[in-house]
């Protein structure tokens, strides 16, 4: 059995990413073959479709140049394995975004029709939609990081060539889903608050009025940013984890144990079956939504944790050795545990600070009686409070994993984690699913009936963004720091002498300093971005209702295609600074002669820790917000139209570029800065 | 001379020190001489004094009963010279707080006075109160630092005995700090924003209105937080940078040589004759109070720079071995203009982001244009911005001063920006003095134009204290690192063993995670207590306008001591949690066994990182909204009473809990934390 799991461990594994690539078509199909409605709906459907496409050409367009610059630079500076895997990974990542964007598009109608019928069908159509988007990414991740480390370790007949080409394509996914997070990112809240200034506040219109200039734009971008871009984003930390912990074992383990190598992919692989039958769960039970969903993540958490058991046990029946440390099944069976466990543990915290039910969302409700400023205060304090708890789950994780089996065991954890991914991102792709529906409903005017489904069921979806942030931005951090440790172990392997990163050596303190700043320079750019893009959104619909007085009447219809037009192109030049910026940083620090890798070592872990806190601070405060505007609407404080529900839209408003743009678009980020760091090694230290 | 500076130096700056404080007394007499106005002035001012003076009585009691638990804890568990340094401290600290107050509540009244007279009269009266704080913070600093020094070092008769006891002096003197800036800091915001919010927005009153009841507790507030708390403040960053020097000194100079320990106190005592010039330079000129105020800077620190060259070359005609390195007379000096360089690029970088006059602050009052939202958003952005250059400034800094001496350099360096502190804190104590001017000038019903006067003199002091602030958070950043140097070398000498502080090593990575929430957890307490009491202060207004709806017609009198008495026992609670965080959190850490030092090194880096960073940008945000605020208020975007005027009002609320209470009460906190570390290593480690 050992024989059996270590020789063809990854090709079992690839063919469970084969399975669970199947298992997207069908859902798929599944989704397809559902009622897309009457004429009107298709029209409207047709519309966002077109400008998300639209959106997205561009963006390949954009970041295909800059691709290819960095293809080129890759490939002559260190070796043309590498700069096919850069290729390879900014492919991946942009199809995952791609075609979940393109099923999103087709679910939201699928999910208006299926509301009018009956609400369990609307949340069955809505979750297979988002389902497909959270097999593609587990099946793509493992199947192309599997094949391309088989493919070069045929054709170069090398181990260290093979894994050092993986570090490309981890790069090209990590750098591709930074530019398809805050492009997305951009896209979607420039859209959002540029619809709501003018249509809410000026205007007067409800959200989804059909006569609102911008309010495609805000359809597009719900699936620009919240599907495509979530979906590179976590395709990319999924990859990038399984990269990490395959250079984790072939850096430390001892005569680079086949086994160790092997495990991260089976991990993979397992926790597949783990997501079919959370699917499959999810569209079988007929509970409430809620119920439901978190049922379909315990089905899938509790099925890799069951089968991992014997398939540890079996893959290392004797320890093996971690630089120097004899490390055996139960240990790292621990540290799956632990991985999995983490992923709850992200899950449930999230859901503390952001979900209606609990004391801070209702603390930030109440301080909008007191006004604008107190409810930002209080929205801002409770992202703030929300570090604390995730941050102390980390350390624990880290404490751990390390003493069970070092840098490994971590790795083995974020593996673990990132395994579940699978379900988790099905409850994310939801939301904006749904959020879609129910603007369809609207626009081609059905039953209020049927907006009311979909209401409900995006009141459930935006609970679920929030806490798929709050394990996005855990799994990343722990993901960031295993990929610290690559840099260390690869230096030292790479120079052959021991590096010490000592916090008594200035350059390290130095390092932390000017790393502790990216996330800060990164997100003040990124805020800014989505400020000077809804800027422009703001001017167009103000310009449209003043040339065309008809469109307010009804009487005219608005020019939704330049409003989609304009947004389009200012996500897209907005988004080159702040995504180079990590580049700029990066390169600048690694140049300094001799003392380069200190300094850069510093800069990685300033990096990672302000970058956590940020992360969680901003998508917490952000869904609080949300979801204390949401609490109002629901009839207290005053409900909707009060001073109270005033207070809690500009809440709202400044978490919307908090939440989806600038706090999420940190995570890959963090990691593009480490992965760069291991790959200028060979480049800039001799 | 070398061994006259050698041997006499420490008397010399005492010397100095007694002619600082003889200069205070002289501008005490001086501010006292002049008239304070017509009784109606007298009985305002009177009825301020008094709510002063009740909120420091009562928080030198709630302080104390924690001091003196301290106290006997640290006498019984280290020795009781430690514990006398910790009375030391804390009693000097509070002093410097309470004298400072009284003398600014004495000030304010008779600048309103001055200022029916003339402008500059006006100015000097304010500065001058101001002045007092500055020269007594200095004075009191070196005075209490050095001959607590030589009194243990001759009672004891060990070098080592009385080193280290002046590390409880500097434990007394921060933790008071912490606590005076919090409570301080809670009272002035939370009267500030519940007087704002019943008078200005619900009853359409103007600032200083004497109907509004909470009018007195905010004059009140501006005297116990912006010159008692921060006069506490920056005593604690004087006397810690001293100490650290000296303990650095101590633990890395060759036999304890004894230049290096006497240079930081005659540094110290140099600044002082540079401070006094700078003082009389306001007093003489008649310039725009901006230039005579900057002007004063620039001549107290080119003093300090022309009288240091001869002095340091005198010290060390030979080169001194600091950690088997040979340090000179150039290299020190050159530390020495780094920390005075480090001065006017803190001053001139603030000053870009939070003056009227710069692009930040317009950006941010031109995004009131699109409402409450994007003015939050802007002004976030901005501060985000803001952390960039001063902290590449910090890290240029850190080695320059390392590469030239050392850990020993970079402590030069904090000691020299820090001597600059006697001119910096007269400016920083202007502010609040011509604030509560204008105050009394409106409530006593003195003519429009002295408000005019006053008026423009609060523009010039808002600036003057966002200022100061980027410099209090600069320096105490860099003051920190050395503490965290002295720490470092505390636990080898103790030990004996050879400590690294590996990035690799777990303990030092969960270490800095744990370090990392504590800013984040400690502000968000901070801004939650604002919150609170602020909401107490709303409705005793409320309560007060329902009972006695005479008050709104002037008929009846309102009771402006129960709204004092409210916030004060507001404060006092609610500042013990965030103040009892960092104890809390170092003692946990430290007393895990065996790995304490480890896990502790980490925490106390965490902490200086993002504490850094939160501090800056906290603090720059807040002077932004304010700023954009005024602009807005010139007659810009609208004006006052203009929808962008309504956004920036919000946006000021907000900072004020940032600018006032969160973010500069960070400062004293991470040094807390460090020198708490440095104190339990002889306890806990053994």
């Amino acid at each position: 059995m050992q024989r059996f799991l270590t020789d063809y461990g990854i090709a079992t594994s690839l063919t469970l990413g084969a399975v669970g690539l199947a298992g997207a078509i069908y859902l798929i199909r599944m989704v397809n073959s559902c009622s897309a409605g009457n004429d009107r709906m298709a029209e409207i459907a047709g519309a966002i479709q077109a400008g998300a496409k639209a959106y997205l050409h561009r963006q390949v367009i954009t970041v295909s140049v800059i691709a290819l610059m960095l293809f080129v630079a890759i490939g002559y500076l260190r070796d043309w394995y590498t700069a096919m895997g850069f290729v390879l990974g900014a492919v991946c990542s942009l199809a995952a975004g791609y075609i979940g964007m393109m099923i999103a598009v087709r679910a939201n109608v699928r999910t208006a029709q299926a509301a009018s019928v009956n609400p369990h069908a609307a949340l069955r159509v809505a979750f297979n939609g988002g389902a497909v988007t959270g097999l593609l990414v587990v099946a793509l991740g493992l199947l192309s990081v599997g094949i391309f480390y088989r493919v070069v370790l045929e054709y170069s007949g090398s181990g260290k060539i093979a894994i050092n080409s993986l570090v490309g394509l981890a790069l090209g996914s990590s750098l591709i889903s930074v530019f398809a997070r805050l492009g997305g990112g951009i896209y979607t809240k420039a859209a959002d608050v540029g619809a709501d200034l003018v249509g809410k506040i000026e205007q007067n219109l409800q959200e989804d009025d059909p006569r609102n200039p911008a309010t495609i734009a805000d359809n597009v971008g719900d699936n620009v940013g919240d599907c495509a871009g979530m979906a590179a984003d976590v395709f990319e930390t999924y990859a990038v984890s399984l990269i990490g912990a395959v250079l984790v074992a072939f850096l430390t383990a001892a005569d680079q144990a086949k086994a160790a190598l092997v495990y991260p992919f089976v991990i993979c692989g397992v926790s597949i079956i783990g997501a079919l039958l959370g699917i499959a769960f999810v569209n079988i039970v007929r509970v409430s939504p809620t119920v439901a969903l978190i049922g379909g993540v315990a089905v899938s958490g509790l099925t890799s944790a069951l089968l991992l058991h014997p398939v540890t046990h079996a893959m290392f029946p004797q320890a093996i050795e971690f630089s120097g440390k004899l490390v055996g099944s139960p240990a790292l069976y621990t540290c799956v545990l632990v991985g999995i466990g983490m992923t709850f543990a992200a899950v449930f915290i999230t859901n503390y600070y952001t979900s209606t039910a609990h004391r801070p969302v209702r603390r930030i409700a109440e301080s909008c009686n007191t006004g604008h400023a107190t409810n930002i205060i209080a929205g801002i304090s409770t992202g703030h409070h929300a570090t604390v708890m995730p941050v102390l789950c980390i350390a624990a994780s880290i404490w751990l994993c390390y003493s069970q089996a070092g840098l490994y065991g971590i790795a083995i954890a974020v593996t673990s984690m990132l395994s579940l991914s699978g379900i988790i991102i099905s409850l994310d792709a939801f939301g904006p699913i749904t959020d879609n529906a129910g603007g369809i409903a609207v626009m081609s005017g059905l039953d209020p009936s049927v907006r009311k489904v979909t209401d409900e069921l995006d009141a459930v979806g935006n609970t679920m963004k929030a806490v798929t942030k709050g394990y996005a931005i855990a799994s990343a951090g722990l993901a960031a720091m295993v990929l610290f440790g690559s840099y260390v172990e690869e230096l030292k392997a790479h120079l052959h002498q021991n590096f010490v990163f000592d916090l008594m050596d200035p350059r390290v303190m130095i390092g932390l300093f000017i790393g502790g700043l990216l996330p800060f320079s990164f997100t003040a750019y990124a805020m800014d971005a989505v400020g000077s893009a809804a800027g422009a959104v703001v001017r167009e619909v103000r310009r449209q209702i003043e040339a065309f007085p008809g469109i307010l009447t009804g009487k005219d219809t608005p020019d939704y295609r330049q409003c989609v037009d304009i947004v389009t192109k200012a996500a897209l030049r907005q988004m080159i600074l702040p995504a180079l910026l990590p580049l700029i940083f990066v390169v600048g620090v690694a140049i300094i002669p001799e003392h380069g890798p200190y300094f850069l070592g510093g800069l990685l872990v300033g990096t990672i820790v302000t970058g956590l806190f940020l992360g969680i601070a901003m998508t917490s405060s952000g869904g609080a917000w949300d979801n204390a505007k949401k609490f109002i609407e629901d009839g207290n404080h005053g409900g909707k139209g009060s001073p109270a529900h005033a207070a809690s839209v500009t809440g709202d408003t400044v978490g919307d570029p908090y939440k989806d743009t600038a706090g999420p678009a940190v995570n890959p980020m963090i990691k593009v800065v480490n992965i760069l760091a291991i790959l200028l090694i060979p480049i800039l230290f001799r």
